[in-house]
This record gives structure tokens, C-alpha cells and sequence, in this order.
């Protein structure tokens, strides 16, 4: 199997797109990505779409069809995929497979959605369709209240009291903040630079103990990749980023884990698949970018995936040791917090982000230095029911 | 790359499912399909699903996860493709390439729907949502409408009068019908097994020239595949079935096609990949299951195939050419019209109907004799939107 290599990277500005279609979005995007790597349309050998709910959020259902006319490519297979906020990290992951395989050499995959259209409380019931139809949804489940629950249960399992937890939680979301405000690409672009723990903890109760800053906003956007075989990477751009290892899991309905929801089975299995796949550890990553949906989601992540040890992730965000010059710089992009979360682009987004770093063009503050040769992607749709985990580096390894 | 073989096949019945969830069908047809097999699920590597609106059928986005669950599989990758119609195709397409590249040896995929109770004119306006959202659908197409188009442009660039036409096309139903009478799979088991012209010609008016019986009803149902490498396909099985060649191509929006509305350039784009992979031609194909969803659909598909030169279809269907001991027998299971069309099942469900015939396993009376050498699939998703085809053989090739 060859290697596959990022070579263009594609990103629409996460916030409120008032009069541009999910469609627009996506071709703005995959437009960049092109352009980023001096590919023409006319190359492009297929089309992977991951879009959550595009059928609620606009009536647009087979949203890859229409993303291939307006880019005006050629009659090419294009496909979408469907995991809701893992949605583009499947696309691109499966995309890979085609490039690696030898199918294809050159190919766009990425992610769109636009949800804000719909308001809050309504894209909240919407997107809570992700869980289990028939049992979870009936009882009132919500997003907010998977992890709200989860901050609950991890608090009992590793005996961290509610109210310290929460100041742990607190510092995620400052990181977090901190770091959207200066990228340029985000929602919340120079808008919580220096959030305080009273802050978060006093922001609006939207899930007990989960406060308004304690949660990703909805978002519209897209953002975009090109890959390409490795042997005509350099074709394309002088610092091709390879895709060393890649990984998928499946878990849920929740009821079938009980306290595995503070370690989800599915996250380490995927994580512990694009580890061996890439021949890496925890150790080597120096970059990465996570699903902080939720403030507790980010603790659970670094620990599922073996960053940390059970129970202390928290404690190792409030030290520090998730920013530049810690163990592991996490969501220097801001992440779901800070940067945004179009459902559908999440992924791709975070892809996008860890290639900016790889080429050490990470907005100012951001940076991780000296510029990191390995970085990892770590996307989660549902209740833990899709994890996918890209591992990147600056060689083929 | 290694070829990939059918060791197993799932259907359910289709039709009216009260009391069975998308879910749950899935299941019934994937353990089919597994004990077919002789598989269990410890040995299932991933999952594909394809399903085009559960979230509106059933409130369940990412039912690819509860699939999994269902089935008590392991945490492996499950991933949900939506290309509308032809959503399960796309998903074996997809599911071939992993294990053709050596990922996996052992996979499941398929496809699951249910819409019955949404009721027609519900579930006909929501599946409009794979045309175009802000141009075809307010203007107030619905696939019926697509395909009155259809057959009124066809009868306009062949010179085919209308109520010849429709005469054609009334043949396309009578067969169909007639096939899926004898299958205990289909929605009209028993049914319609010797309708006459006028019959169809006098049933109710759904969109002027179509009447109720030129159209596939909406159905409920799933099927399923068990795909096996090919070195280890005779430990499962002693009737493999070759996925010789596969191909996929896109289209749309209908304003950008004008008079190709009669030979789209999606399908022939993705038959000639098909064709060229399998290293087959039209003339090699010896049963042939095709999407026809509306009667003028089927000559549509039958041309841009290769199967009968432009304009030619519709008096080739009623010459008796379609059918056993014709130059190309088409649809045995029912097709669409006759056995149902649960949208996401409907491309499993071909696959499993040609492997029936490649196994001498298909009712009386449908059974191509002698058995089939070669056969194929083809499944539209959208007005020409999404294109597969799918070329099978009882040899390697």
C-alpha cells in the first residue's frame, strides 16, 4: 500500500453564514484546497463528502452530488458519508484507502454543514438524533446532557468532588478560548483571549454542571483536503504531510457501557488501530487536535487515547501540560470550543489545522515550535458511537 | 489487489414492516447473510451501511452504530454511505476496495430502510430532498415528476409517440410485475403475475404519462452481504460469486443535463468504469438486475448501458428481449416495480438477487438456464445523481 499525502488544505471562516448554502461552503473550501496545491479540477479522481444532517439543515439530501457540480468536476465518483460529527474524518479516512490502494491518485475529501439557520434549540434536538432512536432519544438525550452525565460519572469513578472537576473543566475551556481567539479561522476569532475560571463556571447552567462556556457553539462551515500518492506528492507542494495511520471504532447505545463511558471502548480501540498502523505511541505525537464538544469530552479523550492516566487529565490541563511546552499542545486551533463545530467539517478541520502546524503555519501564539514532525486527529460522532483517529508526520515514515 | 467474493447473502421480505425498526431488519438480513455464510460475528472486520434518510424515516441519524449493536459485533469501524437509491450500492463498492486492498478479509454490508410508515405522499416529498434543494425541489419536482420528464423528452428525441411509448413502458411493468410474482421476496409475491397493457396503461394516474403501476411502491426491507477475500472464499462457501468489476459516477442537477436526460452521462460514465475493470462488455452480461424505479427508467438504463442501441429499449423489453432466453434477461427478482424498493436496500438487494441466479437459486420461473456466468448491477441514486454498477462472475476472471 502506498502512503498517501496531504498536498492542499481548504477552510471557510467557522461562524454564521447567513447567505451561503452547505454546498457553497464545501466549494469555497475544496476550492482553497486546490488552489493550495496547484491542482486543477480537472485532476480530481473522486469526491468524499462527510455531511451530518445536511436533509434537515437545508432539505438537501445526496449533498455530494451538488458539491460536484458546483466545483464543476468531472462525472466522478463522489460520496458522502454519514457519522455525524465524524462525519469528514470517515470521509478522509476512506478516501485514503482509495489513494493508498492505487485506485486513485489524486482525490478532495472533506466536510460541510450549516445547522445555525436552524437556531439552538432546535439543531440541539436535531443532532440528538445521533443517539439511539428508540431509547436514549425518548428519554429526553441531548448532547449537552451525554456529557453532563459523563462530568458526573467521572467524578464519581476517579473521586474528583463535582465543584473541582468543574474548575478542571474550566481550564480546558480557557485553553481552548484562548487559542480560537487567535486564529483567524474561528468563530470566536479575538473573543475570549483571557477567560477566568469564575467566568466559565458562571456563564450561563446549560446542562448541569455544564456552563455556556463549558460547550462548543453550532457552526456553519466546511473545510477541504487534496491527497495525493506519495510519488506524485512533490508534484504538488514542498512540504507534503504523510497520513501514517488511521484508525475506526464503533460503540453505543450508551446503556451497554455504564462507567466505560469515562474510558470509551470504541476511542481506544481506534486510537490504539492508528497507533499500530503507524508504527507510533502517545510519546511521539507532538500535535493534536481533539473532540472537545464538551469541556469533559477533552479529559475523557486524552486519557482513552493514553496521553494521560485515568482520572489526571484534568489535573494535567490545569498544569499546563496541553499547551506549548507540555506534554501533548492540544487544540491549538481552538478546537470545537474555540474554533467552532460544523458538524460535518469538524474533521476535515482538524486535519486542515494539523497540517497548518506541520508547515509551521499556525497563527502567531499558536505555533507549536520547533514546528511538530508528528500530529493526530481525534474526532467522535455521537455518544462515542464513531471514533476516527488520523496520525500525521512531515516524512513517510 | 486481491479480488473480493460474495460468500454470504441476507434478505429480508420487503413490504409493509409495522413493527420492526430499520434496525432490526438490518440485523434479520445481516445474520441471513452471515449464517449463509457460515460466519459468525467475532470473525465481521467492518461494517457498511447504507441507508438514505433513517433520520426521517425513524428519528435515527448514524444507524450504522446501532447496527452494530444490534448485531453484538466487536468495536470494528461501521460507517453509514448516503447516496439516496443507490446508498447500499455505493456501500459494497466502498466495502470491496477495503478488502481488495487487503484491510479486512472478512466484512458485512448492506443496506436498510423503512418508510411505509411515513405514508406515500410524506415520504415522496422527502425523498425529493436528493434533488437539488434550492432550484429542482421549489419548483415542486418529485422523482415521478423527473420520470414523466423523462419519458416525454425520450418519446420527443426518439420519435416515439407518447401512447407507444407508453405501451413500451407498460411491458417493463408487466414483466417486472411478473417476475416479482414468482418471488417470495418481493412486495407483490403473487400479485400481478399476468397483467395486460391496458391494465397498466387504465391504472390510476400518478404523474401524466406514469400510472400506478409504471412506479416502484415504497417499501420497507434491508439485505446484506457477507464479502470474503479471495483466498479464503471457498473456507465460507462453495458457490462464490467474483466481484469481477465495479464503477461509480455522478450527475446533476438535472438543468445541466437537458436532452442527455435520455442517456445520462453519470451511468454511462459508471458502466464503462464497470465494464473496463471486469475487462466484460454489454454482450458478456448475462442477467442483469437495474433500477427501475419508474418503467421509463428501465430503457433509460438499458441504452446507456450498451445494452440496446439509443431509442431501441423500449421495443426490445416488449419483443420479449428482457427476458429469459432474450439477449439480456433483466430484473428476474421484480426489479424495483415488482419485489419493492426500500431506498437504502434496494442496491444490496440486486446483489443478492444476482447471486441467487449465479447459485441456480432463484424461484421458478425466474431462473436464467443455464446458469449465469455473468451478471450485473446497476442502481441510481437521485435523478441520475449517483451511478454504481457493480459486474459479478462465477469465476475469478
Amino acid at each position: 500500500m502506498r502512503k498517501v499525502a496531504v498536498v492542499g488544505i481548504g477552510h471557510t471562516k467557522f461562524g454564521k453564514w447567513e447567505n451561503r448554502t452547505a454546498v457553497e461552503l464545501f466549494a469555497e473550501a475544496a476550492r482553497q484546497a486546490l488552489e493550495d496545491a496547484g491542482a486543477e479540477g480537472k485532476e480530481v479522481e473522486a469526491l468524499f463528502v462527510g455531511s451530518a444532517l445536511p436533509d434537515f439543515g437545508e432539505g438537501q439530501a445526496m449533498i455530494q452530488t451538488q458539491c460536484r457540480a458546483e466545483l464543476g468536476l468531472g462525472l466522478i465518483p463522489s460520496t458522502r458519508f454519514e457519522g455525524a460529527c465524524a462525519s469528514s474524518t470517515v470521509a478522509i479516512r476512506d478516501a485514503c484507502m482509495w489513494v493508498a490502494s492505487g485506485q486513485y491518485d489524486l482525490v478532495l475529501a472533506g466536510g460541510t454543514e450549516r445547522v445555525i439557520p436552524m437556531g439552538t434549540p432546535l439543531a440541539t434536538r436535531t443532532f440528538a438524533m445521533a443517539l439511539n432512536a428508540y431509547q436514549e432519544v425518548p428519554a429526553g438525550l441531548t448532547f449537552p446532557g451525554v456529557f453532563a452525565l459523563v462530568a458526573r460519572l467521572y467524578s464519581r469513578v476517579y473521586g474528583i468532588p463535582l465543584e473541582r472537576l468543574r474548575e478542571q473543566m474550566a481550564h480546558v475551556a480557557i485553553q481552548n478560548h484562548r487559542h480560537g481567539a487567535r486564529n483567524p479561522l474561528a468563530q470566536f476569532y479575538g473573543k475570549y483571549e483571557n477567560l477566568r475560571v469564575e467566568e466559565v463556571l458562571s456563564s450561563r447552567m446549560v446542562c448541569d454542571p455544564l456552563t455556556l462556556l463549558d460547550c462548543c457553539p453550532f457552526s456553519d462551515g466546511a473545510a477541504a483536503v487534496v491527497l495525493c500518492a506519495e510519488e506524485k506528492a512533490r508534484r504538488y507542494t514542498d512540504t507534503p504531510v504523510y497520513i501514517l495511520g488511521t484508525g475506526q471504532g464503533t460503540g453505543g447505545p450508551m446503556g451497554l457501557f455504564e462507567e466505560e463511558l469515562v474510558k470509551p471502548p470504541s476511542r481506544v480501540f481506534s486510537a490504539r488501530m492508528a497507533f499500530r498502523k503507524a508504527g507510533l505511541e502517545p510519546k511521539d505525537i507532538q500535535v493534536l487536535e481533539l473532540h472537545d464538544c464538551f469541556t469533559p469530552a477533552e479529559i475523557v479523550a486524552l486519557e482513552a487515547m493514553g496521553f494521560f492516566p485515568e482520572g489526571k487529565a484534568g489535573e494535567a490541563v490545569e498544569e499546563g501540560q496541553t499547551e506549548i511546552g507540555g506534554k501533548i499542545p492540544t487544540n491549538m486551533s481552538g478546537g470545537l470550543i474555540g474554533k467552532g463545530h460544523p458538524i460535518g467539517a469538524t474533521g476535515a478541520s482538524q486535519v486542515c489545522m494539523i497540517v497548518q502546524q506541520m508547515r509551521g503555519e499556525a497563527p502567531k501564539g499558536n505555533q507549536v515550535d520547533p514546528v511538530p514532525e508528528f500530529g493526530m486527529v481525534d474526532t467522535m460522532g455521537g455518544a462515542y458511537g464513531t471514533l476516527c483517529h488520523l496520525i500525521l508526520g512531515r516524512a513517510r515514515g
